[in-house]
């Protein structure tokens, strides 16, 4: 079976970066410990604090469901509400599994472009009921950084969220499965918009970005990071040679690669929106500050979509197109063009 | 750090086999569906069929524990028990995975050589209270092959066990993190040690023996397989690029190289269990069936293991040794020279 | 402490009927069965198949969150969603109670007058993911009737929502906390209410109208009762001396003394709106259908109410009373008279 | 359907004091606040700080699963262990509940007499793998008093057990269903069983001596009682009206008629254990401590009682006769008679 030739689901039906292969190659020497606890490990650790500029405790595994859900069961209480997004990713698409490892209740709330707005969240919160029984008690505020909807919050919006949480007695958890596309978008450093912010846990996704399988729980407070391996060996989250994901992970943050590709994915999405919605009939649905797009088009548009070498999602009468780190320039190209003849043929 | 030069702690403190860093290096071409729906997991199917002879469902993920927990869930109900020998992998070394994932309670039998006995588990499932709303409900029935303590079930012992299992209404699962151990020492076909005799989900273990983070959950009744994806997700033990692991399985059993390379694993084990024996003072605790030797020895020869280059298991009195795929021979006979020189000095 | 004179807080404050505390040591007489294996528990099962004109299982309990909780589990599966209103008690007043018993996610709709709308639901589940592992795959809807701000669903409106559900493969949970309170002031019958709307369980309570501690999980379909004793057990809501909880629900129903309590407590509510009303400057906020009144009054009325012999409960700028099924003729008079005062000084 | 005459199945089948009932009565004046907050619950507190001379918190609840599900959790965390002997009520006959509630694993341990040896308990924690996160870590030690074997602790025996359990760093749970009779039987003062010997958690049980449905989880560190209400309510376990099982617990311990009837009881077991073992082929399986028998006898008394009007419980070869707080002493003579007449007959 041949799979379509220009492929804009999603970042992660793209490949492995070249440095990554070779990092996992070059981790196949020797005898390691198994469980995390190995060089390969102990240096991510060391290029992590680093790169976040502070303390890090680090933890390697293989799936970014896996990554927040253990994220948040080290903020947890079992009777406890994690307040969200009504539309962040733990809410809507990882099938319970936060609920299942944290044993807590997620209470969404509305906010414009797909973000929590601190006003709200402080009311809420406000309402909770903290010490009535008879009502989940808050214990985490997640904030999907960027959003699924391809939003992002700037350096202060997380500062206000992460005060309105803390001073509710709230530690903050940023599910960052796209962090690179956010770091390369906003043009700060990774410490801008997480410890700096007040962000207690992060889950950092490499995956959509050119890793295989490998995701990180980053702790920047060590009292948070205690009982993590207990709660990862009892989810199916220890891997066995951890090796190979650390390996990938320190060499993900090592140098400039992973923000240039982000960069550059960023940058063929704005360039798609740019030239599409110069077309008649269509319209973003979000704004685009990442990699991916939500379009409005004409039904001709979407028809010939169909009929020609593409893969996307329709979201209702939306459509959404993700530029991966490896997208082909010509498919770009062939996307615009698609769109362009089936609403202005160039005949 | 240096890790130590010979290595015998244990098979996942080895590397990955050549062939398996080539399958995910050929893996990384083109886009792929995530999650397990594409084109590298269907053709890994369809070889593992064939190497079964038998229609079967397999799911990729990365964590041997995840691996046993979500084989176990397949046949779960909430309130119910699994039964399994007191030094069953899952009931001494998972933190508490399988009870997680399954929401049921281990039921610990003892049983000669590590293993279950036929006559002891049909006395013991008599006893159960089935239909007693105040004791847990019978469901599974959990072999480990091989056991923890490196000794098999012949084909007609596992056959015994999940006569008596199905007679009472629970379905069987085998831990087969060393299957491919199991395979070699027997002597026999996968289908002969699994569907043949019974078994109805089997988790296969490939890391231990040359892949990297890449295990199998192996369903023969499709029944079974219905709820897997949900469970397998709200565990976060689903894969974003499950094609890296797909492959990886897919070219481990595609020629006989998994054998291979257990066999001689095996054979090195016995052939240091045979010429340590040999020594005064060194007995076996159990018997060398595949790979790992369990052994008593003089005090000094212990003294003189922790002085060389040699990291290995205590446990107790005891040492445990395991032979590795990728096991140097240098470092057979250097250990088998420290524990003779030790025990006969040869000036 | 003296508790103050006129307490309007919730049913739930109030006394046992007469007849309740009979049933009790009536049935101290010989010994029983535990865990509802016993005669009054057997007399109890009759009595509720003949009150709702069809075949039930009923099993006792002390809990309403337990009985919500346990007629929820039935339904369950662990990966399921359980769609409710926004303001549904399952999701509001249950510390997460619901999601612990049966491992579901509670998705919140939103609806005019507390009550879901059949065309939304649709909507919903249509959207919902049936299939797609990483969304939570519905399997019960929960209607609260009465809901928590007092409205009530009509035979209708019931069979609209059943039917939306059970044409998406869900089950339909009733929450019947005040059951009585609706079957009286809508003038049917259970049956009329339940399992003839499409209702497959129901957690009716007999506590907030004059019992002690007991409810009742009534099944309409002995398929969907088979696993409750052991999820029952497991949760710990089977009672040791049933018989003293089976009693009470089988006096309970077992003559008009139920409705006529209930009949009683909505007349004293609809008299209370109506002279409230009649006063300049308070208002309902939500219709005044059962024993309960969400008022908005002046703040004067409010201070006045503080001062005096009263006990209610605030919502932010809203005032709640409840008449219990014990309320004090000279109570309702006494709440008229001080607002009235506040507002119309006599003098 | 006439109940049989006789009943020694066990202590639940029997019915209510009579200051019991009384006391419910006694409860059911005026308004009292919902789920504890009342006066009945706050002066049944100061009652059992008075009876255990012990700053307490006592939670009232109907259960005694979900008692010692609570008192359990209360220690807990999520990937732990809680140790306990084989025989422990808690890991047999609760359907899991245990471990439903707190997430951990129970660890059985052997031991003569029903009973933790100190020594085998502190072997076993030092092999624990405190740290190692392949293992559940242990942090609750449950010691059942009297056991179900009807055997007893001596106040040096539970001292020795929690000074091991402290010294490993656990906390310590007793299970108390049968209290009364242990306290009766060893002479001793609450005090001297619980905190004087280092007991953290005590979950008392009323309900087979008299009481209806009312147990209590008495917390003898304040810190532990913290997350108790909330852990409550997620489970089911909090009482709309929990006055009235207040009121029970109050007045059980108030006087000494609780203690006066756990004597005769246990009194009637050691008349009947006297009178039964003198007779030909009639021997004791476990010591008779408390209010129960379990006995070994000829086949011909076994088919006699089973002819006469008697119920009881058999186990294997056994039988297992339990007397009641309301035994009639005619069952007792004839119970006597009936096997004597077995075994020899009159004429």
């Amino acid at each position: 079976m041949n799979e379509p030739l220009y492929d804009f689901r999603s970042d992660n039906v793209g490949g492995a970066a070249p440095e990554i292969l070779e990092a996992i190659v070059a981790a196949n020497v020797g005898t390691a410990s198994p469980y995390g606890d190995d060089d390969c490990t102990r240096r991510m650790n060391a290029r992590f604090a680093a790169v976040f500029e502070h303390e890090v405790q680090v933890f390697p595994l293989s799936s970014g469901t896996g990554s927040n859900s253990i994220g948040l069961a080290a903020l947890a209480n079992p009777y406890g509400a994690i307040y969200c997004h009504d539309t962040a990713h733990i809410n809507t698409y990882e099938c319970g599994a936060p609920e299942f490892f944290t044993g807590a209740k997620l209470v969404g709330l509305p906010g414009r472009g797909f973000k929590l707005e601190p006003a709200a969240l402080d009311e809420a919160l406000g309402l909770a009921g903290r010490g009535n029984p008879t009502r989940v008690q808050p214990f985490a505020l997640n904030i999907t950084q960027p959003t699924d909807f391809g939003t992002l919050h700037a350096p202060a919006e997380i500062t206000a969220l992460c005060e309105v949480a803390h001073r509710h007695g709230l530690r903050v958890h940023m599910d960052g499965a796209r962090f690179a596309n956010a770091v390369a978008a906003l043009g700060c450093t990774p410490a801008d918009l997480t410890w700096r912010c007040g962000v207690d846990v992060l889950s950092l996704g490499a995956t959509k970005n050119g890793a295989i399988n490998a995701e990180a729980v980053v702790v920047f407070d060590p009292q948070l990071a205690r009982e993590i391996p207990y709660r990862m060996k009892r989810g199916g989250q220890v891997l066995s040679k951890a090796r190979f994901v650390s390996a990938q992970l320190e060499r993900y943050v090592a140098d400039d690669r992973w923000l240039e590709r982000a960069r550059q994915a960023n940058a063929n999405a704005a360039a798609l929106a740019r030239e599409l919605t110069a077309l008649p009939g269509v319209s973003l649905v979000a704004p685009v500050e990442i990699n991916m797009l939500f379009l409005r088009m004409p039904d001709a548009a979407v028809a010939a979509l169909d009929r020609g070498p593409f893969r996307y999602y329709k979201l209702g009468r939306d459509v959404r197109f993700v530029c991966r780190h490896d997208q082909e320039p010509a498919g770009l190209e062939a996307l615009v063009h698609c769109v362009r003849e089936a609403i202005l043929p160039s005949r």
